[in-house]
């Protein structure tokens, strides 16, 4: 089955392909950037936003993941605005330099520091969606938000976050280890599953 | 299959079972009514945080539908705020009596008193939800805002919604006439047909 990932995220759009490929979706890339205002007040909506633009735009039975990492100890927080959390008013601007996620982490271990409860969770939820219907999973990765960067690997803010039950942070894992316990990864085999039982039949695959 | 209908709203209920039944659903109703803050920006996350609160206490496969008007005129309100629109500062309060309902009616007719372009449209979304993941579907019906009430029938804005290619009001439709061309009646057809495709799967129905 072929379907447009909704990003231009490129860590975002290699996790979807490393994931869904396997699984036997043909993962299209879209053609350019749209600019979708993520106006919604929960991970789910802001995935259909951006699912509906880009399937409006393109015609394509579309895939959209909107995620973030939830933070007990600020309620929540970064939560829907993880990636432009360095520009929110809450705790304080950053300035997105050298780039928005550095920024966005040390603002956040700048909020964290001291603090003992360090306790969070990424959090996707994935649409596929095609016009006027559509599927949706979520996903859930717990762990905790460490001192320091600490890998290379995944992108966001893997570097600061330990999963439970390993060592290290999300961005030591190998690629295969991540998807195997990430929110993201999670979320994409349920909507797999889910669509696995619908064969490819026309109504969801126009 | 059995969904419980994540609504205690009576007109609500009667159509859902009304609609689902013929198509091989139990529909059952909840033991008791819950307070669920509807606070998302779209029918999609309204439907979601309702069938959200129904699953986590019932336990149940749930079907949620989050519907309103959207009034071309009046830049798409009462959208989703339909059912509480008299209470809203947008357009003037109006006092719920002798009902909410004729209240929303009184609010309507007065904002739209003069205005020539009474174009307006029902829109449904429903949500069938299994804790973790679920499916969407979303339906219309095109019409035009009436001068006054016309009819007994339906519930809500109905005696002052004329859909496109009738002449009376939607609640001068039969019970069956409305279903077939009701935004309701569309949505929730089209979700039975996802899920007819996947069978009574585990993943969709524990």
């Amino acid at each position: 089955m072929r379907v447009l990932a909704a990003t231009t995220n490129e860590g975002k759009l290699k996790e979807i392909k490393r994931i869904m490929e396997p699984l036997g979706f043909e993962v299209v890339e879209p053609k350019r950037k749209l600019k979708v205002e993520e106006s919604g007040t929960s991970f789910l909506e802001n995935a259909y936003l951006k699912a509906c633009a880009y399937y409006k735009e393109f015609g394509l039975t579309t895939i959209a993941d909107d995620s973030g990492l939830v933070v007990d100890s600020l309620q929540g927080y970064p939560g829907i605005f993880s990636s432009r959390f360095y520009a929110l008013d809450f705790g304080g601007k950053e300035l997105p330099e050298p780039s928005a996620t550095e920024a966005n982490i040390r603002k956040l271990l700048r909020l964290l520091k001291g603090i003992e409860d360090r306790g969070a969770k990424f959090v996707a939820c994935v649409v596929l969606y095609t016009g006027d219907k559509g599927l949706f999973a979520e996903g859930e990765c717990k762990g905790e938000i460490l001192e320091e960067k600490r890998g290379e690997g995944g992108f966001g803010y893997d570097p600061i976050f330990k999963p439970e039950g390993f060592e290290g942070s999300m961005a030591q894992l190998s690629p295969e280890e991540k998807d195997r316990i990430s929110h993201r990864g999670k979320a994409l085999r349920k909507l797999s599953e889910l669509l696995g039982g619908l064969g490819y039949t026309p109504q969801i695959c126009p």
